[in-house]
């Protein structure tokens, strides 16, 4: 394949997905596999990375430019977290990977000191936010398995907190008791909204009302389809009233999933605030062409 | 081994204990093992007690008195719930499990309505507490996998709720992100007391401070040590701040495992409350020989 200016890859705890990106910022073509950062070790990058390569038709010359957890200190090769501040530079934090010729550059995670916080993946998709919405002061969210609350000022990372409501969800529905009460199907917008102002109002009942899930449906043994939506509901709502110093009052901008997305959105209807969802691929692919125009002078 | 009037059994969700008991009611034999009901499929409850009978020394006529998770829908026979109310009189829901000939009886669990709540095998750790005090009006917390907590009025159990603080913290020590960062000692009071002291105050908080002890840990590779402290102090403290009704002003009878009933008791000085630990496995043989007194005619 020619005319291949560079391959852009996002490399996470247990994903990768590349796109190599024509002069004129096509995506000529893509790939992706469950070969995240997790289940390698640090030899087993390389080869991984141009198995991927060879597949997609790139040639030996072409660079890469990556972000996530592939530069995480149990990662390929640890691009040290930069500072929180300006997203727009990544690339002055990226490190060279150990390759035999290729050049692999990783992009840098972004830490807060106090209280101590950092983020690996998410400044990629800030910064391709940032392309799109140069100087913005704003929030902010990213949710997902550890969700970012960002506040944004003047086109720079203010401060950010986690939270990790989907490594709960998935934790508490998969394997604690509740995973019994769990049905594949049957979605509530109603219900779910009905949790979030539940714990938004009084996040300390959800300490009690979990187990209800499971004790309701041992009593009554009735339609179950609701639990899911009730138990994201549940988290949902104790992640925004544990954030609601950043979005209260404001827009959110909201950039992940778009099921995901969706789901924040109604949440935060429900603290009186409205979000617009953005898909997280295009700006991850968007920071992520930002950063090689910076380290390769590519023209897209 | 002859003077045996029956064999107490406290059969768990992931563990089987047994006690011989005299006609004066003193232990002559036990036994424990793992061979809790979530292994077992009902076909394997007799082999499995009468092997650990044999092993004891107990002949085929001795009856037995079950209580715990033998007794649900997916033990070894349901022993339906019975309503919260009087828990000295458990033997009146006691079903006979279907045996070759021997008698065993296995305890009901009790339920509550509104909002719903189950529980087995706590009842008759509570059976045993009321046979030492007899008409109790006050507050019982039994922490463990799922804590209960039970407002207790005139020897009848009134209402209760129950957290899923061991489950969360088990969940969340071992399979979350946060498992890097904890370390198997290291335990310090003041920090448990401080994490109590923050949840139990802005339970919101947990939201966010979870995540908090691996960006600390990633960005200063200090001493982890507390961490598990640290963890157990946040949920523990979100469990008080969701039950505070019950507990708020009260003195607090604990039972459970002694180091676990340490535990809650110094979260609960956090809160202002004296509480006072009981052993669980005191309270369970009693209740089951007390059970047993009503089923048996026995004389102990």
């Amino acid at each position: 394949m020619s005319h291949i200016d560079f391959v852009a890859v996002d490399w996470g705890t247990s994903s990768f997905r590349a796109w190599a990106i024509a002069p004129d910022g096509a995506v000529m073509a893509q790939h992706q596999g469950d070969q995240g950062m997790n289940g390698l070790a640090p030899a087993e990058f390389p080869p991984t990375l141009e198995a991927a390569l060879a597949h997609m038709g790139v040639t030996a010359r072409v660079p890469v430019v990556a972000c996530g957890m592939v530069g995480a200190a149990q990662g390929w090769i640890e691009a040290p977290y930069v500072a929180i501040g300006d997203a727009s530079h990544l690339a002055r934090g990226a490190v060279k990977a150990p390759t035999g010729g290729r050049d692999v550059f990783v992009l840098p995670g972004m830490k807060q000191a106090s209280p101590p916080n950092v983020m690996r993946g998410e400044e990629t998709q800030i910064a391709g936010f940032l392309h799109s919405h140069p100087g913005f002061t704003g929030v902010l969210c990213l949710p997902g398995t550890h969700t970012k609350w960002v506040q944004m000022v003047d086109g720079r990372v203010h401060n950010f907190l986690t939270t990790m409501t989907g490594e709960l969800f998935n934790l508490i529905s998969r394997q604690s008791v509740l995973r019994h009460s769990m049905t594949d199907k049957g979605w509530d917008d109603a219900i779910f909204e009905e949790a979030v102002q539940t714990t938004l109002a009084a996040p300390e009942t959800i300490a009690t009302s979990l187990f209800e899930i499971r004790a309701r449906d041992l009593q009554t043994g009735s339609d179950q389809s609701p639990a899911r939506a009730w138990l994201s509901g549940l988290l949902i709502g104790l992640d925004l009233a544990g954030t609601r110093r950043l979005w209260g009052g404001q827009t959110v901008h909201l950039i992940g999933a778009p099921a995901l997305t969706r789901t924040y959105a109604l949440a935060l209807g429900c603290g009186g605030v409205t979000a617009q969802g953005l898909d997280a691929t295009a700006l991850t692919l968007a920071g992520l062409r930002a950063a090689a125009r910076q380290l390769l002078g590519a023209p897209v």
